[in-house]
Formats: structure tokens, C-alpha cells, sequence
């Protein structure tokens, strides 16, 4: 896959594994116009691509990301006014939504790692890891409605992430919490308590995404997000299909080999 | 908001909040028909206060709520024969999904302070609240099948708030279980070992209710209930609207202004 | 009820309790097809049985399962080449989604007793148990995608089980974990850290099984599997007819009296 140019992510590929790290590190890698564009853009990139089977997703300088960006709200405001219209507000705010789904449903496996200011946007973002990897003096929080304004497009990632329970008091109060508290709520899948351990982990988790096939897992996590979608009778009927071409396909062939004769399958070297 | 008149039922209000007290501590406070029917006439006025943006529930004498009256069994059954119908049993029966939804739904942070019993019914109110206190001496459970019935307006309720993996073994044993089991598995949010702590818990999370943006909480909230229920791209589109009228609003600009002069908003005062 | 004669599972009758055991210790009870045709057979039976109440599924010889049987993706790799189709493939597929569909909806309190293996197909039927008892010592795990296949009938139920959040990664990665990590994402109930501890937790579940009404437990179990796939309003009117029918029928006449009279009613017996 050939990389978008971008201003405010760092790219870097390692075969199969994409490494992007939100870089406005001045600004705990608030989320800037610019940024969701580049974001959206490479996302769309994304959804195409087979060579890229991971995505590690990180915030440089020790936050992964804290939120909407001021600067651009003042923007927005005198653009409002201007025009005498929201209309620049509701087109912003939907773009961040946009970006959320598009990194929901990438064919990738999307891993977050959470350390510092994790908050609003940052949190919405982090909702749509399939793995979330998080250190325990990262911050979480959703600050909107202290500020006189609601989570909008993030709310509803967040019902999906942590359920209905959890979610009314977290976007309600507004509260602050940790690491741990992500990790018992299950916002989070594995806790670190030092860089290094959580870069050990990462080294990890790119090792298990290279072990799995590439197609079977992009199949996979279709599936998985079609259940409560579409009613169980169909969606047992279609993979059921997805199963069988999976099994006789080149994939399917070189996974039981492999199996049988001990060693690493191809995709896996 | 002009409080009703109440004979189950304590009402105290300070500033925004509500405390409501079920009162009927000899039967730790058993649900009669008419603490239902207060309770739904209460929350049916709240639905449209905007002066009142925190109820705390919780039960006089040590109990939150022990469930059902057995009283009123005895005499909706003389009822049912007299009549050789089911009817009135239906009606007392729909009646508390009735309750259960309105404080589901109801504008307000809703806080349940969960002490003794809270079983059956009270079990119930307790899973539709946003912020759910416990100490970790109550004593949760369904006992409806161990008595022949079954947990009916309940067990949706239940299933929101737990899931159907929890629910399906709660509901199908009727076993009790004490605070710490409630807080694992993710009914309650925080859990406390005395009544000190938990007092001041409570004053800790209306303090942070208070900070919030009393329209902006409120439109969240719907939000969140509605994640799930309507299609996601429709539920976007529509909360980028919400969000640009909160953000052009009076709650927006004063939040923004006192964010940026490091005050609190005049909401929180 | 009539037990159907088996090969590769063990039934006992104990009153109103069946012990189902897998029984291909040697292939630490991987489900052969002929293993899911015989629980197929039994599930369809106990759909219709009302003296069965509860069904504690087990594996013989210190593993629940292991998945799917290498030896039978053999012999469809050579029915599929000889029909040139790859519909032997989707059949055998499909017919797993049934049985676990039948397990989920038995009418019985359907408990798991998970040692050992738990893998694949076993990780799917350990999902749809009501009540999940678990050794510590045992291994989970979703393999699929590490042998080039997908865990097609099985990602439904894992998302059902323990929602999306947690779902996605497991089957992204195929990590094998244990019961410490099964316990703590809500995939089973009870944790023990021994045969003997988690022999004793089978009795005390079997007892209470035989302390809850037979009738209301058939009921709210339905009840339970109801929400979120009809409207609200129209699942808590149903159930308003189902207590009504309940508390007037002879379970709730029985009970009522029974809890009066300080005695066990007679189903407990």
C-alpha cells in the first residue's frame, strides 16, 4: 500500500503491521481538523488494503490523545457566524464519526495504546480497538458535558464498547479514572503498570496478528460485527458458506498442513 | 418543580437534587401499589422538570427495597376471584414495568444507594439507574422462581443492565449474592464497606452532577438510550445536530468562556 | 423422558437432572460429526421435556472439549473433491450453529462444567450454558484463524456471551487463556481451584435447579432470551400475562403457600 502524505501522523510500515502515532504532542495530540481528515484519509486507504494486516495506533510524546482541539472550536465559531449557520459545526462533528466507523470496521487488526490523556475524541477512538493495550497512569474521561456540550459521536462507541451501564455514569459525571478502572470496566484488554512492558506487549500482539491468516481474520471480524445486525438464522446461514470457502481455499489448505506437519504456515514467517 | 404529596415516600429537595426515601421500613420497604403509583407519579412529573437534574433513590431504615408486597399478592388474589379474572393481576404487574421504564428514561442523573435488601422489584429499580452506590453488605437476588413466579417487568431491565449471561444464571438459580459479587459483575459502579463512605460518596457524585451542563446531561442521556435502537448513521447524523446546538448554545459559550477563564460555569455554582 | 441411545456420549438420569458427558476422552472430546448429530438427537428431545429440569453438561476425562475433529475435516475434503462442491463443507458447518442455537434455547437450567480443553466448537457450547462452572487450571481459546479457517458458527455466541469488546480480540488473535481470564471477562461464573471444590459447586447448583419452580423457571428462561429482539413495551406486556398466569397457576398457589408456611414447596422435594 502506497502511504498518504500526512502533517500530523508518523507512518511507518514493518511488512504486515502499520505503525501510526498521532503527532501534535504540544497539544497532548488533540485531534485538529487536519488530523481527522489524514485520519479518515489513510483509514479509507486502509479498508483496501490486504497487505496491511495490523494497525498499531499511538500518540506521540506519552499521550495518546486528548480530545477535539480548542483552536478549531474558535475557528468553527467565527465560521458560524459568518455563514449564520451550524452548518460547520454539524459537518465537523460528523466527520469525527466517520473516522470512528471507518476504524471500527477496518479490515485490520487495530491496536490502541493508551497511555497519558485518553479523553473525549481520544476516548472515542480508543473504543474501536479490537486490542487496547493500556498503561495504568493513563487518564480516561469523558469531560464534554462539564463543558456545556454532549459526546455526541463518541457516545454511542462507547455504549458499544462498555454497555449501557457503565456508559450512562462515565459520559453523566464526566468523572475522571485510571488505567485500572478502564481495565475492570473493560474498556481495556491488558494492563502494563511501564512503557516497557506495554512495548513488550505490543511486540506480542503484532507476533499473534502474524500467526493468524490474513484473510480468515479480515472474514472474522466481518462477521463479528454483523451479530445483533442481522437476524441469527441468516447470519449462521452465510458463514456457514464463509466457513466452507475458507476451508477449501488456499488458506484453509496451508493451515491444516501446516498443523500436520508442526511447522509455522506461510503467512506466518 | 412543585413536589406531590407522598405517604411511602420522603421527598427532600436541595437546589437541583431530589432525595427520594422509599419509607416503609417495616416491610424493608416493600413495593405496594400505592408506593408504585406514588413513584410513578413522581417520575411522570420529573419527565418534564429541567429545575431538578439529580434524583438520589435510596431506602429509609437500612433497606433499598425488598421487592413485591405479599400483602397486596393476598389481596389482588381476592380481587381475581371476585372478578374470575387475571386482569388485575396484569395491570399491578405492567404497572411496575411501567415505573421501571419511567426511571430508565427519566431527564435527571438518577443515583441508587444500595444498602440491606434489594431483591425482586427493588432489584429491578436498581438496574435503571445511572450511578448505582453499594455497600457491600447488601444482599441482591431474584427469588421469584424459587416462589413459583417469575421475575417479569424485571427481567428485561436486568438483562440491560448485566447482560444475558449474568441475568440467565441470576434469574434461573434465585441465588443471593452480597455487594462485591454485584460490583464484579458490573450492576453496581462503586462499592463501599460503611455508611460513612457511602455518604459521602453520594455527596461526591451530586457535587459532579452539579458541575455538569444541566441541558446538555440531559440530551446525553437520551443519547445514550437510544445507541442500538435506531440505526447508527442515523443516530450520527442526528447527534452532530445536537451537538452544534449545544456548542452555539448559551451552555456551549459559557462553557467555553469559563474553561477559558478557569472558573466554574455558573451552573455549577 | 426416553434417553436416546448413544455412542460418544454418557447420559444419567438423576431425577429431574441429566448428566450429559462427552465421551472421546482419547480426542479430548472433540465433537466428531457424529458427536453433534447425538447431542442434536438429545437437545431436540429435551426441547420437549418438561421432567427434565436442569442438564449438566460435562467432558469425559478432564477436558470439555477441544473443538472440531481433525479426522472428520479429512473425510469432507474427500466428499467435497468427489462432488466437487464445497456443500458437504457448509452442512457440517451449519449443523454446529443448530446445536448450539439448541443448547442456548433448552428449557433446561443448562449447566457447564469446563476443565481442561475448551477450545473452538467447545468455547461456542460452554457460551450458551446458563450457569458456567470453571476450573482454574483450564485452557480457552479461539484457534480458528491461526489454521487459515474462521470460528464461523461459534463468533455469534462469543459475542453474545461476552459482547463485541472482548470478542474481537479473542478471535482476532487466537491467544489461549485461562480460567483466571475466563472468570474475569464474565465468560463463566464460578472459578475453582479444584476437582473437588468444583464437584461440590455442581451439587450446590443442582440443588438450587431443584428449588426453583419447574414451570416459572421454563418461563422466564424464554423471557430472558426475548429481550432486545422485540419492542419493550410489547415484551413487558407479554410478560405481565405470563405473571399473572404464573402467580395464579398451581407453581404460584404452591409456592406462595409454601413460603407461608416456612416449608419447601413440593418441587423441591
Amino acid at each position: 500500500m502506497t502511504l498518504p502524505e500526512t502533517q500530523t501522523l508518523i507512518l511507518e510500515q514493518q511488512g504486515a503491521i502499520l505503525h501510526v502515532r498521532l503527532n501534535r504532542p504540544d497539544a497532548r495530540n488533540a485531534m485538529s481538523q487536519l488530523m481527522v481528515t489524514e485520519l479518515i484519509e489513510l483509514f479509507t486507504a486502509l479498508a483496501h488494503s490486504e497487505t496491511i494486516r495490523g494497525v498499531v495506533l499511538r500518540g506521540e510524546g506519552g499521550n495518546f490523545c486528548s480530545g477535539g482541539d480548542i483552536k478549531d472550536m474558535s475557528n468553527l465559531r467565527l465560521l458560524a457566524n459568518q455563514e449564520g449557520s451550524n452548518a460547520a459545526y454539524v459537518a465537523f462533528n460528523r466527520g469525527f464519526g466517520t473516522l470512528i466507523n471507518l476504524v471500527n470496521q477496518a479490515p485490520q487488526v487495530v491496536v490502541a495504546v493508551l497511555e497519558g490523556a485518553v479523553l473525549g475524541g481520544g476516548f472515542g477512538l480508543a473504543c474501536v480497538s479490537d486490542v487496547a493495550l493500556c498503561l495504568d497512569s493513563a487518564k480516561f474521561g469523558l469531560p464534554e458535558t462539564g463543558l456545556g456540550v454532549i459526546p455526541a459521536q463518541i457516545a454511542p462507541f462507547v455504549v458499544q464498547r462498555i454497555g449501557l451501564t457503565q456508559a450512562r455514569r462515565l459520559a453523566l459525571l464526566g468523572n475522571r479514572f485510571g488505567g485500572a478502572e478502564a481495565y475492570r470496566i473493560g474498556l481495556v484488554h491488558e494492563l502494563f503498570s511501564s512503557v516497557d512492558a506495554l512495548n513488550a506487549a505490543i511486540d506480542e500482539v503484532v507476533g499473534q496478528i502474524r500467526r493468524t491468516a490474513p484473510k480468515a481474520s479480515r472474514v472474522t471480524k466481518s462477521i463479528l460485527h454483523r451479530v445483533g445486525h442481522v437476524p441469527l438464522d441468516t447470519l449462521l446461514d452465510d458463514v456457514a458458506v464463509q466457513f466452507a470457502e475458507a476451508v477449501s481455499g488456499s488458506e484453509g489448505l496451508e493451515g491444516t498442513m501446516a498443523f500436520v506437519q508442526k511447522r509455522l504456515p506461510t503467512w506466518a514467517e
